[in-house]
Order: structure tokens, then sequence, then C-alpha cells
């Protein structure tokens, strides 16, 4: 059985909310986690930086390196993974954790916006793929783990009111779609997606604060998702779009209370599910 | 009955093959013809400047605009409009048929070379839609043709080995699956797509040269087939992914032996179909 000690996880994101939970989860197991995110300096609206997370994942029994790292910018993220080859020998996991969201229909998205999603999105997940994989395929077991939506919600209801995000996040989807099958029987790639919103910064700040907050589950339902996806073969696990509760009920877990934001409320379901 | 004359078409990339096929059947009707596009200097490689195409579509029975246009520039599309808006009073149709393709897989596929595919295809339709939908929108028969692949072929096969092209692609007929629902009943928006490869400097430069051009079928035939579409009633007609011979077939046109680029020459089915 696959564990995860001396393990090299690199994240895009990682600072807070999915990114940092998943980190922290296979920190706890023992792995090295490379935290490749932008926030260096403390935001009163957002707490935490990369240096915070990456002690967060030290206190919780892993290593960690922190990297600041725009992952629009392709050399920045060479030399993130450089810098997380050279500290840690090797890469081992790629998680395609960072997003950005805007909401808006096609008339009123700024082309600036528009850029932003694309880039980090789509684009940001197949740069820090494209310059992670030549490591990936000298690693044992090595994942490639998107945060994005199943293929099969593809369709107009998810498109027609904020085309420009829903062409961005399932692009990460159509990463997925691709390189599954270019890498067949050597890299698992997946995309994980939840049931619910996810109780995150982004989802306080963003999409509407504390009722939706309160219908949220919290991070750790991924993270703990993400921990048996990563665990599994990954020359036949592979090309799956995971969602969290069917995923954890395929390992036995089905009473998902204990993910619950605010215990008692109904809970939303997420975008795109 | 839909007539074409004095309706004004805002085509990407009409400069030659496919926009330049569309842009003269329209022009036989009596269209205005837009060609928003690239070229303004002869290139020995690939004969035809945007003003040998409004020559053309003059010649052909149309007027003509030719506004140099780099659909990658926000300010170049806003430009291009209002020079149409101007010279013409309005647009009814955009034929978004500029393109750029790069076979590469993953790893050796170069981000600039993902960066232009994604901003002439995908970023481009998405542009050029946002920049025109506002006179769609008082146009009497509105259409948006995306030159783009059905929904339908989303799957691994046409993934795997160029996921960066494809993503760029499909990013165009999500277009369509967006801005249909978001703009149903107001402006008729479909994706056409050849069933054969098509013989056009493309692909007699890049993907193969004589063996593929004798394997295709003229422009011709999604030039009739776009003025079918085009002419149809865009507040029913939306949402469609049409195919060159199907949409012909279903106009009673099923002899289609005159659009062969080499006569008596077996046909090569086209990318993701």
């Amino acid at each position: 059985m696959t564990t995860f000690k001396n393990k090299t996880v690199f994240i895009s994101g990682g600072t807070r909310g999915i990114g940092h939970a998943i980190g922290m989860r296979l920190a706890q197991e023992g792995a090295n986690i490379v935290i490749a995110a932008k926030s260096t300096e403390p935001n009163p609206k957002i707490p935490g930086t990369i240096f915070t997370a990456a002690a967060d994942m030290e206190k919780a029994g892993g290593k960690a390196l922190a990297v600041k790292c725009d992952i629009r910018d392709e050399a920045e993220v060479i030399n993130a993974v450089n810098k997380a080859v050279e500290t840690f020998g090797g890469i081992d996991i790629l998680i395609n954790n960072a997003s950005a969201i805007n909401l808006s229909p096609t008339l009123a998205l700024e082309m600036k916006r528009y850029d932003l999603m694309q880039d980090i999105n789509t684009r940001g997940t197949f740069l820090c793929s494209q310059k992670c994989i030549p490591y990936l395929l000298k690693a044992e077991n090595p994942h490639i783990l998107n945060l994005s939506p199943p293929i099969s919600s593809i369709n107009e209801h998810w498109f027609k009111n904020h085309v420009g995000y829903s062409i961005a996040k399932f692009g990460m989807s159509l990463c997925v779609l691709g390189m599954s099958g270019e890498y067949h029987g050597k890299i698992g790639i997946n995309a994980l997606w939840p049931r619910t919103t996810i109780a995150t910064a982004a989802v306080q700040n963003l999409l509407g604060g504390n009722s939706i907050m309160n219908a949220s589950r919290k991070p750790e339902i991924l993270a703990d998702a993400a921990y048996y996806i990563l665990k599994r073969d990954a020359k036949t696990t592979t090309g799956n779009y995971f969602v969290d509760d069917e995923l954890l009920a395929s390992e036995g877990i089905t009473d998902l209370s204990q993910y619950a934001y605010a215990p008692g409320h109904d809970l939303a379901p997420d975008f795109f599910i």
C-alpha cells in the first residue's frame, strides 16, 4: 500500500482553503509539501501567506517548502519546480488547485478578468502539468489531481450564465481528459469536485458570505477524498472525475456529518453538480 | 425568407480559405463583408491580403471593408467593429473563423504556441462575440457562426494527442454552448464543422501537403452550409453543432461530388469527427 512518507506534493495555490487542507492531510502522513502560491505578505481580508502555510504543514508532521509563484508566469513555475526538486529530490504528486472565479455574463466580463481566469485555471493547470510531468514520470506512483468539475456537466445549464468562467474551469477538466489519455499507465490523472459548496475565503468573500458558508462543507472533505485518490494505483486510477461524497462512499465513508461547516444547516449543491 | 442583401457580415480571418469562401458566398447574395484579419502584405507562401479579399468580395457582388485586425488585441477588435458599424450601419452576422493549429503533445507544446491557439481560437471567439453582440442584438435575424467541432466529440480520443489544440478549438464550441443559452431567442448561435478535411493553405502548409489536399473537399462546402444556416430563423436555429454534409442533406443536397478538391480520391475524415 502506498504511503506518503517523504513523497513530494506540489500544490498550486496552497496558502489557504482547499489546497491548504489537502497539503495538511498529506503532511500528516509525512509528505513534503511545496506551497507554490502568490501570497507573501499578510492580507487582512484573507489571512495566511505561503510561509504560514509552510509552517502549518511542518506542524502537521510534514516537511514544507514555500515558493513564491504566480502560475501565470512560466519562468516562476519553472523556478518553483526546480526549487522543489532541489529541496526534496523529485516530485510525486501535482495538485492543480489554484483557481480564479468571476461569474459575469458575456458582455459584463472585462477581458482582463477573462484572462485572469483562463491564465490561472486552464493555462496554469496546463503549465504546472507540463513542468512537473518530467519529474512525475520518474516517481513511483505519480498522480496529478485537478480540482475541477466532471466532464459530464458540460451542458448549456452550466455555461449560459457565466460562459467565461465555465470555459476556464472546465478547461482544467479537459486537461484531465487529454493528459490521462496521453500518460495512461504512467501517471494517474484525475479530477475531484465537491458535491456541495466548500467553506473557503473565496466563498466567504466573493460568492455570498455567511449564508453560503453555512450551507457548505469544510475543505477537509476534499482533503480526505484526495488522500484516498492519491493512495490508489496511478496505473489504473486515471481519467476519473471524482465527486467527493461518491469517492468517500467507495471507501466506506458515508457519514459525512463531521464535514459540515455549520451542522444542522441544509447544504447547497456546488456549481457544476 | 431572409435575404442577405445589404446585411453586414463580420468575418475573422477572412483573407483566404474557409472564411474567404463564406464571405464570397454571402457577397454573391449582396451582403456587406467585413474582412477582419492580419494580412496586409502579400506573403509568397500564403497568397492574399485583406485588400485582395475585399476586392474579391466586391467582384462577387457584395460590398466589402478590409480592416487590419489581430483578434488577440481587444483595441483592434473594437476598432474593427466600430469601422464596420460606421461603414455599413450595423452588424448582422459574425463568423468566428480565425484559428491557429499546433498538434504538439503536452511536453512539446511551447507555451507561446499554446497561447497563440488559445488567444485566437477561444479568446478571439469570445472577444469578437462580446464586441459584436451589442450590434447583433439590434439586427433583424442575427447570427453567430463558429467554425468549431461538435461538443459530442469531447472525449479522450480527440484530446490525448494534442490537448493544447483541442482545448483551444473546443473552447469555440463551448462559446456556442454558453452564448446560445444566454441569447436564446435573440441571436442564433451555432457551430459548423466539416466532415472531411478542407483544402486550405493551412492544410497544404501545416498538416500534410498534397496527400491531404487530395483527400479534402473545397471550402465551398462550408460556404454553402453556412449560407443555409444563416438563412434560418435565428430565434429557433441556435445551439446546434452542424456538420456540413448533414446540414446540406437537411436542405436536400446529397450529391457532394462538386465539392471534391481532387475528384476520384478517397476523402479523409476531419479531426473531431
